[in-house]
C-alpha cells in the first residue's frame, strides 16, 4: 500500500518517454548549453527529446520549437534551463500543457532574498493548481546512471558510467557529486536525486521511489534539513518494509553545522539528537563522514548482512593482524571461532609459527604460495561460523599483492560471505585497481573497514528484528507551532494521566486540615503534602512541601506551617488546599521521562537517569512517539546506568516490566492526545524492585491553549 | 643531560662510516642478496662498505672477505644477514673485533620457541660482555632516506626516496611499511628503525636519538609491546624537552588485540587504559589507526602548531562547509571570529550570496575568478584570530580543481598559518597531485583531517603548557612482581596515611567497651564502629560496622551487638576490639582512589566517582605516579562528574583544592614507598563543600610481603 505522501508515481520523471528542454542553448558554458550536451552527447535517449527555445529553428542539427504548447506531444518532463525572469512562464505554458513533471535547474528562488521567495511561492502554485510535480528549482538536475539519461547541466555527467545498485538521494549538489565521485571504487550509483529547494518534490519520494525500484538495492542520502518529518518516515518505512538499507548523513550535528547549514538551506535543521533517535527507530544507518557513508554503502552494495555476524581476519603481518583484531573488538563486533575442520586445515597448510586461529597470522613467508593462500583463506571464508571475512593488505609489495589480489578474487568466486580487502597502503598499485575492477570497492584503512561491517551486521539485525513485528506506527502530521500554552497543576496532571491507566501514588486535593486527615488516614501514612495553588508553580521555593508526615499529628503541623509559609511568600495566591499524596517506599532507583514537540518530527520521548547526574552525565536515550513495545524495552537497556535496574553490585533487581509499561503508557496517551499536548515531564520517576513498580513521583504537562 | 638508558650514542649506527655486510650473497631474493642490492645499488655510501662471506672472493666484482676478523678496519655496524644457525659464531666475532653495532636481520630467534630463545639469550650475553649493541634480530633492518642509506633486505626501499622530517620507530615491519607507503603523500620520512625482537636496542632508543636528531621534526611509533617502561618514559621526556611531537599508535586496546599482539611479540601488551593515561602526561598523540596517524605526522611535519587556535573554513559547496563546520563543533574546536577587515574584504570581494562569516560559503560561482579565490582566501589565511585555515574540496572538477590547487599553493607562500586542503573526492585528478608535489599532503576526508587539527591543536596546548614547568620526575625502575603480598588492617594502613600528613577523620582502637566510650566522648559524636579483626576483611557482611551513632548509649549497644554478630559469624576470628571513628559530615561527594602497579610503567593512580557509579558508568581517570599539581589538578577536572564539584544545579562547590592535595598526598606517599606498596585502596573518599576538605574514609593498602 502507498502512503498518501506519495501518491504521485516517479516512474516517468525519472525514465521519461519524452523530454522538453526549455532554454535549450548553443552558448557550451551555460546551463542550457550544458544540459544540452549531457542529454545529446552522453544520454541514451530511448524517447523524444524536444528542444525548446523560440530563438532558434535548429540547434546542432535538432530542430527547435517555439514553446511547450508547439510540441507535438505532451512530454513526461519539461527540464527547463531559462533564467529565472523566465521561468514563471515556462511553468505557466507546462501547466497549461498538463507537462507531469517539471525539473528546474535554474536558481534564484527560495534561496535568494524576498522575491525569489515569492517567486518560489508562485511556482509551487502554478504546480498545485495543475496537479505538476516540481523537482528543484536551485538544483543541478537528475542523474539516471543505469538509464544513462542526464537530465543535468552537470559537466561531471559525462564521467558518470559505473552503473550499480546505489541510489543516491541529496538536496546540495556539491556533496552529492562527491560521493558520485566514489564511483572511482567500481561500484556504481545508479540514480541521483537532488533536489534543490525542494518546493515540491523532496529527498523523501526519491527514497519511496528507490524503495521499490528493481535496479536499486541501497539508498543513500545527504540531508541538510528535513521539510516533512512524516513524509521522510512514511519514505523509511517503505525502505525498510522492502528490506533496502538507508544510509544517511545530516549536517547540523553541531551548533557551527546548524548555524552553517541554516544559512545555506534556510531551512530548521532540527536537533542532532532527534534525528538520531529518529534514525535509529527507522533503522537508517547514520553516518558522520562521507567516507564512513561511502564505505558502509559499498559494502551494502556488495552484500546483504547475513544470520552469521562473526568476523574472520586473514592477514600476512602480525602487527596489522593485532590493528585488526583490536578494531574488530573495540567496535563491539565478535571473531568468529572456527570450526574443527577450518582450524584443521589451517593447521595442516599453515607453516607452525604462523597464528592459525582467527585472528590468523599466516607471516608474510607464505605470500609466494598463491595455491596455499588461496585454500587457506578459502577455508576460512568457508567457515561455518564466519560471516565475513576482513583481509587487511598492509602494504603494496608490487608482484606479491598482485598476486593477493587475484587470490582473493578467485577466493571470492567460492564463498558467499563477503571477503573485504583492506587497502592500507597509500601506494595505489596494480593491486588495488584489480580489487577495484573485480567490485570489492576495498575501504582504505582498517578502523574505516570495520566500522563500515560494524553498521553493515548492526543493520542486519535490526532487520532481522523488525521483520516478525507488525508495521510501526507513523506520528501524525506535525501542527504549526503555537504560541498559546499553559501548565495543568500538578493534581490536573495527575488526573489525567490517572484516566489514561498509568499507576500513580494515590493523592488527593484536601481543602481543610480535617479533610487532609481523612484522606491521609484513608491512604496511610507516610504521606506527602504539597501547596494546591494554580499560582504557586515551584511549591518548594515557598516551603510549600514537606515530605515524611508519619501520623495525624504531624499532618496538622504541615499543614499551619505550609499555609503560613504560603501566605507569608504568596499572600496573593489563590489556595485550594492541600495535595496529599501517599510517599513512595523507601529505596527504588529515580529515573525521568519527558515529552517534547519537535517541529519536524513530532512528539519525542527522552527518558534517563533522574536527579542531579541527568545534566551532568547525560544519561538520556530518545524516541519519536509513538513507541512499539521494542522501543520501550531497549530505551530502558540503552542506558548506560542499565546496570543499576539490573542488581548490579548486590543491588535489588528493578521493576524493568513496570517502568517499561509506564514509558509504553505515556507514549499512548500523547499519541491520543498528540493535537493538545505540547511538552510533559514525568521527574522523578520512582523505579521500585521487581514487583513494587514504577511511579512517577511528579508530573507536569504543558498544554496548547485552547483557550 | 642524557638519561643512563641511553648511554651509547647511535649516531654511528644511523651513519656509519664503514658497514660490513656478513652473509652478502649472490641470489638476488635471499636475505643477504636483497641486502647486497639495496646497499651497492640503491644507497649513496660515503664511507665503505665491506662484503663479507667465506665462500666467495668477490661478488658483482667488488672484493669479499671471509670474516670479520680479516676486515682491513673495524666496521662501525656490521649488518648481519647469515642463516640462524651461523649468527651466534658471527656475533662472536664482531664481539671479538669489537664491532660497536649489529643489525641482525635474520629470523629464528625469540619468535621461534625455546631454541629460539636459547640463541637470543647468547646474542644478548655476547654483545653484553663485548659492550655491543644489537639491532634486532627478526627485523628488516634500518633504512636511513635521508642520508640514502638501507641496511635492509627490504625490496621496497628503492622507492624510499621522499627525504623527510619525519622519524619512524617500529617494532614489526608490516606496518611500519605501510606508514613508509605514505610517503606517497609528498611528505617523507627520514629515517625508519624498525627493531624486531629487541633484544638490547629498542623502539625507545630510537624515540631518543630522533629527539635530538636536527633532521627529524616529528617522531612516529607503532608499538606492540613496551619492553622497558621507565626507559620508554625517559625517551618521550628528551623528545617533549626537545619540542619534538611523538605520535603513537599501540595495539592491544581490545582483548582480541591483545592476544594477537602477544601471540605476535610473544611480549606484554599492558593495559590500554594505563598506556593511554601514560601517552597523556608525556603529551604522546595517541591515535587508533595509521590513517590517523598518517594525517597527524603530516601535518606536524608541515607545520608546528602555534598559539592562534581557531580554525578557518573556506569552502565552494554548502552542504560541505555545513559538514566541516559540524566536523570542526563535535571535535570541541573553535571557528575563528574573523578581525573586521577580514570580513569586510570578504564583503566586498564575494557575491552577495555567499556566506561571508566563518564558515566561509563562496558558493561555485566564483571559482572561476582564480584572483577572486586568491585574495578571500589569503585574507582568511592571513586573518590575526586564525591558526590554521580547512580549504575542503569536495569534488575533482578538472581544470576548475586544478585552478584550486594552485590558488592555495599561490596562497600558502604568502602567509605563515596552514592552509588544510582536504581531498574528499575518490577520483585523485591532476588537482591532487599538484597539492601532494606541493607538500600539502592533503587528508582524504573532513573527518580525518579535522581529527589531526585536534590533535595538532591538543599538542600545542599541551606543549605551551609543559614549558614553563619543571621536568617531570621520572617513575623508578618496576621491581619484578612478586608473589608474597598481605592486607594490612584498616587502622595500620590508616596510620600510614596520617604519618604521611594525609588527613583523615580521627580513629582509634578500642579494646573495650570503656575504652570505646572515652574514645567516642573525646572525639565527639557522631561516629562510627567498625569490628577491628586482623581475620575479618569485608566487614560489614558480618554485621561488623554500624553507622550514626548519636551518643554514648547507643555506642555500648553497637559493642554488644557486633561483636555478638562477628562471634556468630566468625568464631575463630582473633578480635582486637572496635574501630572508632568520627563520622563524615552530612552533604558531601563521594569519590574514590586506588593505585596499582602496572607492570610496564609502575604504580598508576586511578581516581574517579565513588559508590555504585564507579563500575557502572566508568567514570574515572588514571596517572602515572608521581603525579605533578597539574596532573592532580586535570584528574579532578576530566571526570565527567566535575560538574557535580563544581556548583552544577546549585550544589555547593566542593573543595577541590582539599582533594587535589589529597591525591598529590597519596602520589608523594607511594612513590616514597614505591619498593612496598603492591596496591591501595581509597574508596571512598568524601569531599565536603570549599574549606570543609576531602577525607579517605576506608583506606586498604596491600604490601609485598617483607617477611
Amino acid at each position: 500500500m502507498t502512503h498518501p505522501a506519495f501518491s504521485t508515481d516517479l516512474s516517468r520523471l525519472i525514465n521519461p518517454r519524452a523530454i522538453a528542454l526549455v532554454g535549450a542553448s548553443e552558448r557550451p558554458q551555460s546551463i542550457g548549453g550544458r544540459t544540452l550536451s549531457n542529454l545529446l552527447d552522453h544520454s541514451q535517449i530511448d524517447g523524444e527529446l524536444y528542444l525548446v527555445n523560440p530563438t532558434k529553428s535548429e540547434l546542432r542539427g535538432h530542430r527547435c520549437w517555439p514553446s511547450i504548447a508547439s510540441l507535438p506531444q505532451t512530454p513526461d518532463v519539461a527540464v527547463i534551463a531559462v533564467p529565472a525572469s523566465g521561468v514563471i512562464a515556462v511553468m505557466e505554458e507546462c501547466a497549461a500543457r498538463r507537462v507531469p513533471f517539471a525539473i528546474i535547474l535554474t536558481s534564484g528562488f527560495g534561496e535568494a532574498g524576498a522575491e525569489g521567495q515569492r517567486a518560489q511561492a508562485r511556482l509551487k502554485e502554478i504546480a498545485e493548481q495543475a496537479g505538476m510535480r516540481i523537482y528543484g528549482p536551485n538544483c543541478p538536475g537528475l542523474t539516471n546512471v543505469n538509464a544513462r539519461l542526464g537530465m543535468t547541466f552537470s559537466p561531471s555527467f559525462p564521467h558518470d558510467l559505473v552503473k550499480g545498485p546505489i541510489g543516491l538521494a541529496t538536496q546540495g549538489g556539491g556533496l552529492g557529486r562527491n560521493v558520485m565521485q566514489a564511483m572511482e571504487r567500481g561500484i556504481g550509483i545508479g540514480l541521483w536525486a537532488s533536489t534543490g529547494n525542494e518546493v515540491d518534490l523532496q529527498v523523501a519520494d526519491f527514497i519511496h521511489y528507490m524503495a521499490t525500484a528493481p535496479d536499486i538495492k541501497v539508498i543513500v542520502t545527504l540531508l541538510e534539513g528535513i521539510k516533512d518529518g512524516p513524509r521522510f518516515l512514511a519514505a523509511l518505512q517503505c525502505a525498510a518494509d522492502n528490506g533496502k538499507p538507508v544510509i544517511a548523513l545530516k549536517v547540523g550535528k553541531s551548533e557551527y553545522g546548524q548555524r552553517a547549514a541554516q544559512s545555506h538551506t534556510a531551512s530548521l535543521t532540527g536537533s542532532a539528537e532527534v534525528n538520531s533517535a529518529v534514525f535509529r527507530q527507522y533503522g537508517v544507518i547514520e553516518v558522520d563522514d562521507i567516507d564512513e557513508l561511502v564505505d558502509t554503502a559499498w559494502l551494502f552494495a556488495r552484500a546483504m548482512p547475513g544470520e552469521r555476524e562473526a568476523i574472520g581476519v586473514y592477514c600476512s603481518s602480525g602487527g596489522t593482524t593485532a590493528l585488526t583484531a583490536d578494531a574488530v573488538g573495540t567496535a563491539g563486533l565478535t571473531l568468529a571461532e572456527f570450526a574443527p575442520e577450518t582450524t584443521e586445515l589451517l593447521r595442516s597448510k599453515l607453516p607452525d609459527y604462523a597464528a592459525i586461529h582467527n585472528p590468523v597470522d599466516t607471516t608474510a613467508a607464505v605470500l609466494s604460495d598463491a595455491d596455499l593462500v588461496e585454500s587457506t583463506l578459502g577455508a576460512v571464508a568457508a567457515d561455518p561460523n564466519t560471516g565475513c571475512v576482513v583481509t587487511p593488505i598492509a602494504l603494496d609489495y608490487g608482484e606479491t599483492t598482485i598476486r593477493m589480489a587475484q587470490t582473493i578474487i578467485a577466493a571470492q568466486q567460492r564463498v558467499r560471505s563477503p571477503i573485504v580487502p583492506i587497502w592500507m597502503s597509500d601506494r595505489l598499485g596494480e593491486g588495488y585497481r584489480m580489487l577495484v575492477e573485480a567490485g570489492f570497492a576495498p575501504p582504505r584503512s582498517v578502523g574505516k573497514a570495520i566500522a563500515a561491517i560494524r553498521r553493515w551486521t548492526e543493520w542486519g539485525r535490526w532487520h532481522r528484528s523488525a521483520a516478525g513485528r507488525p508495521a510501526r506506527r507513523l506520528p501524525a502530521a506535525v501542527p504549526a507551532a503555537q504560541n498559546e500554552v499553559r501548565n495543568l497543576s500538578e493534581l490536573q496532571a495527575k488526573a489525567l494521566l490517572e484516566k489514561a491507566g498509568i499507576p500513580l501514588l494515590p493523592v488527593a486535593v484536601a481543602r481543610t486540615r480535617e479533610e487532609a486527615r481523612r484522606i491521609a488516614d484513608g491512604m496511610g501514612y507516610p504521606v506527602v503534602a504539597k501547596i494546591a495553588s494554580p499560582d504557586i508553580l515551584h511549591k518548594s521555593d515557598i516551603g510549600g512541601v514537606r515530605v515524611g508526615i508519619a501520623d495525624g499529628a504531624q499532618l496538622a503541623l504541615a499543614w499551619d506551617d505550609i499555609m503560613a509559609s504560603a501566605r507569608h511568600h504568596k499572600p496573593d495566591a489563590a489556595i485550594d488546599g492541600l495535595l496529599i499524596e501517599k510517599m513512595a517506599p523507601g529505596g527504588g532507583v529515580e529515573l525521568m521521562a519527558g515529552v517534547t514537540r519537535d517541529p519536524v518530527f513530532g512528539h519525542v520521548m527522552t527518558f534517563g537517569l533522574g536527579g542531579v547526574y541527568v545534566e551532568i552525565l547525560r544519561d538520556v536515550t530518545r524516541r519519536l512517539l509513538p513507541l512499539s513495545p521494542e522501543d520501550a524495552a531497549s530505551m530502558v537497556r540503552e542506558m548506560r546506568c542499565f546496570p543499576v535496574l539490573d542488581g548490579a553490585r548486590g543491588r535489588p533487581v528493578a521493576d524493568v516490566p513496570a517502568l517499561e509499561r509506564l514509558l509504553l503508557g505515556v507514549s499512548e496517551f500523547v499519541t491520543a492526545n498528540a493535537e493538545r499536548i505540547e511538552e510533559m515531564d514525568l521527574n522523578p520517576i520512582w523505579v521500585g524492585a521487581r514487583g513494587e513498580g514504577a511511579l512517577p513521583l511528579d508530573a507536569v504537562i504543558v498544554e496548547r491553549g485552547a483557550a
